[in-house]
């Protein structure tokens, strides 16, 4: 391993990841655990190994080196008719349950609610009482970038299925921000066959992305690029194009030169105004400085820029362009800087993915315990071959393989319903069954789902009934899955939004090849999207009460 | 049925608790579920069944009308290998599970931390959407007020067998308010043989618990109620004395005549200063008057009163009396009210229960399914016999027997440690399946146990190692009940501290007399007291890092 990094904590030999067809612990489930549990850690998935940060700035898949060395040594004696207790990243127990039960039950940050705050929670991580477990970090079942990537496109596809034809080719979404989130938007659009038009401060964020070949074509000058954007546009061309230049720059000129746009977002790092957000009025450097020589002052400007931001938004939505929010708090921001209609373009959920969630659709993601690549390469042809009239889905699978690229094992996401993960189950267990792969496969999906999160600010935004804080569905979510036999259940409080803000519960389950692992994942993957259809079906959106009702999910 | 208290919502008819060994379900997990759920809405246990509010001020078993028929409808088809899932009090699915998984899982009136307040449950609760589900009324297993006896009876074993050797034979305990919780004080002294002086504002409250013989007799004099109790002392008479006065009254007497106490505590409703604690320097009429009079001058003399009142406590303390606060925040009041060391004197929980909590031992329960007391005296005797050297058991028991009146189902409350519910679950099922009870026996728990439970304010309170507020140990109790296959599981938010302070779980589990369910029983109780005995070994108590040991719990 030619690894030039070097750490203090993390040991890449000691904890690297197991991989080929024999085990290590006393069954495939254990095996499953401990595999994705160092994958979460490996250093082409984790942020920073030697801290045990996964992603999302703090979010650990263990309390500290003791606690996963404890782990580790627990997994590797685990009966197949034990379970290990995990209170925030801590092993903290071996019970007796039995083999259909899951073999490893996790509770993360959880606190009791009116002590739910950062400051409480920094006071016990502090004392080592806990951990923050973010969604799939302390759950075992994150794989790395690709998860943002195919969230991002889903959220195009949906767009292009709403307003025009189920493609964006032949139109050009505007946007900003090439960040850890924002910069799988170029390649999103591009996956969906449309022109993507990216305004960025920051050149190297550009440069980065050109690297990934995740963006095309980098501009320094704005007229250029809106001509290119225009020009591929015209000609029905995929294209994505990197413009250094301030958002709102971009939309004033685009307004001034009358540019007819389709679509209309944006990524900036709005919700932290102080760090993430660089005000029209400065340069970058400018910025900088000011930053930290007068806050108040940054502060002021940044929310001037906001406002005018949100403005431009608005207008460019009433010259047609379909505006939307994409959970970055801007829309907030500039109403609590006096615009009182900021909230006249929607948030992504409620518009694009919550019909999604109706259907029991949510971010499937699958990974070969073999570690072999062209144990993947089985699954998406299986896939592809499962699902011929998806049309988003064949796009993605044919697009993903040429441009995303594995990071440790190897894993593939995509976005599936009611009825559908099921059957994908089900032909998973039937390759390892018949040994057309060569190790079991670890399905799993993320904490963003259809019925496992009550986040009153994301996930469950707006809900028709009012419903958006009610946290008794993820708790149902995470019983049920327990219940049906999932291989490890999660409950986790914070996740993407922080302390105080969310409810969240996470599953994964492995396709052994066993007939009772056949049984397990029926149950699971009926049962898992089945709760979202159920909780949406309750709130009362008609296409989730029309689910329901295919799929006999009713009283 | 000679019910002479009509009702306009709740049909005495149609909600009558099938008893007999006739199933109305389909197997006898959920005929058990049905009968508890009918049993806690019963006239004879319900606080009021036609609002479904069955203890604790709101705290119901379904969330309507409506909600109830489908419950009782959904639990009748149930098939012995499908769960019902209940969200805050309505019946929202079923699914396929296993035979091994739980009949029910139940969420209730969990919210996202940051909502999670009296104003926004209102508004859910306004809307239709939510319950409040306090402890047991939710969670099916409330069986009217022997718990709060044998809690309160539990409380001063403990202090008997801490500082008295064993009984309070010979020692005068002293507290006031004969309330709802609070009566249940002289039946639980004089049940550990000691001699108990309560101080009641109100005369009718005395004369209730006169009546049902929680209380032996009532003075209007002051001077007389202590010559009474200062003579069953020294007799070694076991005697409750109700006196008519303010409890700051009568501590001033006692003092000022420098009367020797042994045990001090209070359950006045000092939680609620406005309407749950007179003011010595008012009249009940007086009291009355004012508080819709003037209700700040109310509330500024009820503080002074509360003040003066814990002063007398700690002079009391001083003079050799084992004091403690029985969770009425008495002492949070005085100390708001600028007394500095009112928190000399400790909460019942860390003194008393906690102690237990750490060997594992908590609110054990059981109900005869068959109606039939006959079944619940072989239970009584049988628990006798397995539990000799157990004196407080022993001396419950057959108390007990004399002085509880059962309240719909016939049920039997004690205290059982780690161990010891494994085993009296297992002989229960022996007696079911030799035919020596007549119908299954369910089993279950208060939620206010050793691992159920994350409470700051009470059941966690000054946790040694300050993990008071961290709430992933309840989540891993319902977690892993549901993994070992409880007959269904809850998991509140609430309970009897109000939205926002604490989260607890439920559990439930029936003892059918098959060899399946010998081996879920095993499972179950012995994971479930377990989760408590890991709990409080992972915050660094010795007691409960010696059970683990001895139990096996270390990983
Ligand atoms: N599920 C969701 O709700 C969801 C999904 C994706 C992103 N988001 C939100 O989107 C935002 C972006 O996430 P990220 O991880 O990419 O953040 P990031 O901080 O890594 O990137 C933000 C980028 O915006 C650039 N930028 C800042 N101000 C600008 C301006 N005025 N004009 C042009 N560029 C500017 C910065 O240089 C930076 O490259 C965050 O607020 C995130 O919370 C939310
Ligand atoms: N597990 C626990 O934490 C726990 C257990 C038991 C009781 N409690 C607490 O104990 C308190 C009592 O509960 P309850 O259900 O019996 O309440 P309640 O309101 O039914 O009864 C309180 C009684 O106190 C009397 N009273 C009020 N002020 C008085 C005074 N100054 N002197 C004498 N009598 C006075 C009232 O007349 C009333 O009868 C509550 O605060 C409750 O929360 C807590």
């Amino acid at each position: 391993m030619s690894n030039t990094v070097t750490y203090k904590n993390y040991d890449v030999e000691k904890y690297k990841t197991p991989t080929g067809s024999h085990l290590t612990c006393k069954g495939w489930v254990q095996e499953a655990a401990l595999r994705m549990l160092l994958n979460n850690l490996n250093p082409e998935v984790a942020e920073r190994p030697d801290d045990l940060i996964v992603y999302g700035g703090r979010g650990k898949a263990a309390r500290n080196f003791e606690a996963l060395d404890n782990i580790i040594a627990s997994l590797k004696k685990l009966e197949s008719n034990q379970t290990l207790l995990i209170q925030s990243g801590k092993p903290v127990g071996i019970l007796q349950t039995h083999t259909d039960a899951p073999r490893v039950l996790l509770s993360n940050s959880q606190l009791v609610p009116n002590w739910a705050n950062w400051q409480h929670f920094d006071e016990l991580e502090r004392k080592g009482l806990m951990m923050y477990g973010q969604m799939t970090a302390g759950s075992w079942i994150y794989i790395g970038s690709q998860g943002i990537v195919q969230g991002t496109y889903e959220t195009f596809a949906a767009v292009a299925r709403k307003h025009f034809n189920g493609t964006l080719k032949g139109t050009l979404s505007v946007t900003a921000g090439l960040g850890g989130m924002g910069g799988a938007q170029p390649l999103s659009v591009t996956m969906n066959e449309g022109v993507c038009l990216v305004a960025e401060v920051e050149e190297w964020r550009i440069d980065k992305r050109l690297e990934t070949k995740y963006l095309d074509v980098k501009y320094t000058n704005i007229d250029e690029a809106i001509d290119a954007a225009v020009a591929a546009k015209a000609a029905g061309k995929a294209l994505s194009i990197g413009v250094l230049c301030n958002a709102v720059h971009l939309l004033q000129r685009l307004i001034e030169r009358n540019i007819a746009i389709d679509t209309l977002t944006d990524q900036t790092s709005a919700h932290d105004p102080l760090i993430g957000y660089i005000p029209h009025t400065l340069t970058n450097q400018q910025a900088n400085e000011l930053r930290t020589k007068d806050k108040e002052q940054y502060l002021a400007l940044a929310y001037d820029s906001m406002k005018l931001h949100v403005e431009l938004m608005l207008a460019l939505q009433a010259k047609g362009a379909v505006t939307f929010d994409y959970g970055n708090n801007l829309r907030a921001r500039a109403k609590e800087h006096g615009l009182q209609n900021a909230f006249d373009f929607p948030g992504f959920v409620p518009a694009y993915i919550r019909p999604l969630f109706c259907e029991g659709k949510g971010p499937f993601r699958w990974a070969a315990l073999s570690g072999d690549p062209a144990d993947i390469a089985v699954t998406d042809e299986l896939i592809a071959n499962l699902f011929p009239e998806n049309e988003s889905l064949q796009r993605w699978l044919k697009l993903a393989k040429e441009r995303i690229a594995f990071q440790g094992l190897p894993a593939r996401i995509c976005w599936l319903g009611q009825g559908e993960r099921e059957k994908a189950g089900l032909a998973f267990n039937e390759l390892v069954r018949t040994g057309k792969v060569k190790a079991p496969i670890v399905i799993g999906r993320d904490h963003l789902d259809t019925g496992s999160v009550a986040s009153p600010n994301r996930e469950t935004e707006a809900m028709q009934d009012g419903s958006d804080a009610v946290a008794d569905w993820p708790i149902l979510n995470a019983l049920v899955n327990t219940a049906g036999g999932a291989s490890w259940v999660s409950l986790h409080h914070g996740g993407g939004v922080g302390m105080g803000y969310s409810i969240h519960a996470g599953m994964v389950i492995v396709a052994d090849g066993t007939e009772e692992a056949a049984a397990r994942l029926s149950r699971v993957l009926r049962n898992d999207p089945g709760m979202g259809v159920i909780r949406h079906a309750d709130a009362g959106y008609d296409v989730a009460i029309d689910t329901a009702k295919k799929h006999n999910l009713t009283l």
